[in-house]
């Protein structure tokens, strides 16, 4: 009789682990449970559709709920909400709009996802303020900056209240809330549909990844291009029109009056369901795996933004909500759960974005405090240099900080920032992240030189050979340096 | 008293070790001899020159005479010859146009770098047949392409007569003689010029340190943009026209009336100095030397494009004349000189080119037949995948190629092509493989993802997956492979 492998969740881990497990072997019967509409769709690329550099949403999608079935060979099936895991039985409850019903398991992968941090204050209820956690909110900012033309047929039911509400308005002023990844991306494609926008940060800088000299660069950035931004500026609360609609927030910064407030203030994994069925949380929050993505529970595996993982320059647990890692992890087990035991592999925090014309990327460990707590003697250098030969046509600042470990010479994270080529320079120290590099060993890659391309020593060589002089001096106090040098 | 450090040649090597060396002892005298007018010049901008994408040759050049002098405290003696060098007795004898004499050292560097190779056939000789070799070269080729406005100034007095000759001329149709690097990248600024181009190849392909699948993809592209290739096509004369001017070259492929010949096949260590002194030459023709880049000879260095290297897959030595190489090396040479004894490291085989909008690289050992006379059991995919996600603008095709040991699983090697940001991205596996990195190690990398840079798997992330997916079937022919995967 053949196995049967219920994956929770159609997303990047979920659609990852039902296809690799299907194909390696094809006798299992992998079933996918969607509470949704949409399967497999490119979270990451949200902002894009509502810049309108992405026409539709479907473009978003990379496997369809027909591919799904018909070339994958999965049985999957929408708006089925997983309500109860019995660990036991190995049973699930399904609830869907005919009713509850349970479905037997023999390997089940969790694959619930993150959900939006709003923050704990009056008014996040409003009409008129918006998340971007699913197709369906990207759709119904969308159509709230575009202010006309709203196409019921593509937004989920959902949403119809509100889409109902923004056909007659046409926002001008928006509130962003929250200087990460997703803030600052809707920032950007907001700045560039003409609306004006506000941009609410509590702490001093955006980008808490970051350390303050290469925020600062967003920061001036994002300033040039129109965003007005509020530093230090906790949001108290949002205040209505009187008839359901966001009319004004209300920051440390004083009152400013906006049509729209998007809330870009962090996600937290998805686990109540693993929660009730007596399944292990870590201390991040997330549901506890091992190496092979298995939870505490017997064949239960949990994979993607509702998963710990583990950090690869601290060897410790982590929670990093990003995509590579759900496909790479919900792979793994998918390959797993098809007969060989496989691991997804650890992370090393590396994100990327672009804001405006700048390029953003930050990898392995990269706070000073943060390092010490790992029992790390963090030494950190910021160099300024370029992006191709400064001779040849193009050629752009980039900036690049680099931390290492005196004690040990290990590299333990970077940061970049720049316009022309400065975002994927950060793989090269993922690489050597992968690998536990010393910065000495850095230093003396043979990276790729050419005049369009670089300049001799690359930006990351530069840094790396900067870094390494100071992890060698021994009069230079620990965690000293990161005043720019070329 | 002082130490003497006396350094042969004021290019990347040379210049390098003696800025370095001063900069770390003060006290050393450091004397550079460059039998030229100019110094640490970026030899590999001289295309881009030609091209007239940048300005002015000064442009190239990175540390003028003047601030060798006056900012790095060199004692940069120009048009000064070195024509011997007697080990026991340690010093060196100097031709320059006052006549001989001699000059004691404590250390001395041999960074004599390398010369052309010319094909050994009938007519290399006569006028209008250039190298590309230094700073005069790309000045006579500009002025010849221009064909008006020469001006003797910048030209250096050797070439008087060569450019005497072309201010009469306006080179229509080129020959290039060589599909590597150098000959390419000079068909491609030819033809941005508005010159017909022959690129005569002796193999069977374009880029031999590439495979023919990669190369096909570059042939494609320099044909579309009117470049008229000669494959399977040695050269086998050069016909004058009776008043010493080129006027026709004869190859396999028949004989082509052309206005110019360039020969970019290959260059070859300058050695005749330290053979002369009785240095150990290594195997590879070039100069033999440690891992800090002593040659036999006591207190004798070499390094940039005259000395051997050490490989980082092989651990064998090499040749590999890169400017990368040359600079790292000479800064270590400058860091033992100065009393902190240092490794250059091993090199890579890194390149990376432009050709017209193409960006092509490689690293490592691609070339099966090469990898199994090092003991590898080489196994190789090429994919093709995507440079951003494929919904966002300015996705474009990426092909990638890498090969690996199954035996060991080890990374041996790649090579990316490519036109949107596909070369840039060889330095994750050069990371990989100076840290000796497995294959399926590098299939766990956590690269960076955002839909402007990279589809979910990057490209190189995908090749890593085929690959590996091929080194664990067991039924898979040793060194099969490479038809395109997507």
């Amino acid at each position: 009789m053949s196995e049967t492998f219920v994956v929770v969740g159609g997303d990047a881990a979920g659609m990852s682990a039902a296809s690799k497990a299907k194909r390696d072997d094809p006798s299992l019967d992998v079933i996918v449970l969607e509470r949704g509409e949409w399967v497999s769709y490119g979270a990451c690329g949200m902002p894009y559709y509502v810049e309108g550099s992405v026409d539709r949403l479907e473009d978003l999608v990379s496997v369809t709920a027909e591919e799904a079935v018909e070339e994958r060979g999965l049985d999957l099936r929408r708006w089925h909400e997983v309500t109860d895991v019995d660990t036991d039985e190995r049973v699930v409850t399904i609830r869907n709009e005919e009713g509850s019903f349970e479905q037997p398991y023999d390997h089940l992968l969790l694959a619930t996802g993150a959900e939006p941090t709003l923050p704990s204050v009056e008014g996040v209820d409003l009409d008129c303020v918006f998340t971007l956690n699913s197709l369906d909110d990207a759709d119904a900012i969308r159509e709230a900056v575009e202010g006309d033309g709203v196409t019921e047929d593509v937004v989920g039911a959902s949403d119809g209240e509100v889409v109902g509400f923004l056909r007659e308005r046409d926002p001008t002023t928006v509130a962003v809330v929250g200087g990460g990844y997703i803030g600052l991306e809707m920032a950007d494609v907001l700045r560039s549909r003409g609306t004006h926008v506000h941009l609410f940060q509590r702490s001093s800088h955006v980008l808490s990844a970051y350390d303050e000299g290469i925020a600062e660069i967003v920061q001036d950035h994002l300033r040039e291009e129109g965003v007005e931004l509020h530093l230090d500026a906790g949001v108290e609360r949002i205040e209505g029109d009187g008839s359901g609609d966001a009319h004004a927030i209300v920051a440390e910064s004083g009152r400013t009056e906006v049509d729209m407030v998007i809330l870009g203030t962090g996600v937290r994994p998805r686990t109540t369901l693993a929660e009730d069925a007596g399944i292990e949380i870590g201390e991040t929050g997330a549901i506890a795996t091992d190496g092979y993505h298995r939870t505490s529970a017997p064949d239960v595996y949990a994979a993607g933004d509702c998963a710990e993982v583990r950090n690869v320059v601290t060897d410790e647990v982590d929670y990093v909500p990003l995509a590579l890692t759900a496909n790479r992890h919900g792979r793994a087990v998918g390959q797993t759960v098809a007969g060989k035991p496989t691991e997804g592999g650890p992370v090393a925090r590396t994100a990327i974005t672009k804001v405006v014309d700048l390029e953003v990327a930050r990898t392995g460990i990269t706070d000073l405090d943060e390092a010490r707590e790992y029992g790390f003697d963090p030494v950190s250098k910021t160099i300024s240099s370029r992006s191709r030969s400064g001779y040849y046509p193009g050629a752009a600042p980039i900036t690049v900080r680099l931390v290492g470990c005196r004690s040990t010479g290990r590299l333990l994270g970077a940061s970049t920032v720049g316009t022309d080529r400065a975002g994927k320079r950060i793989d090269t120290v993922v690489a050597a992240l992968h690998e536990h590099a010393t910065v000495a060993n850095l230093e003396r890659y043979d990276l790729a030189y050419a005049p369009p391309f670089s300049p001799v020593w690359d930006p990351v060589l530069t840094a790396a050979k900067v870094l390494n002089g100071a992890i060698d001096a021994p009069d230079e106090p620990s965690g000293a340096g990161d005043e720019p040098t070329s």
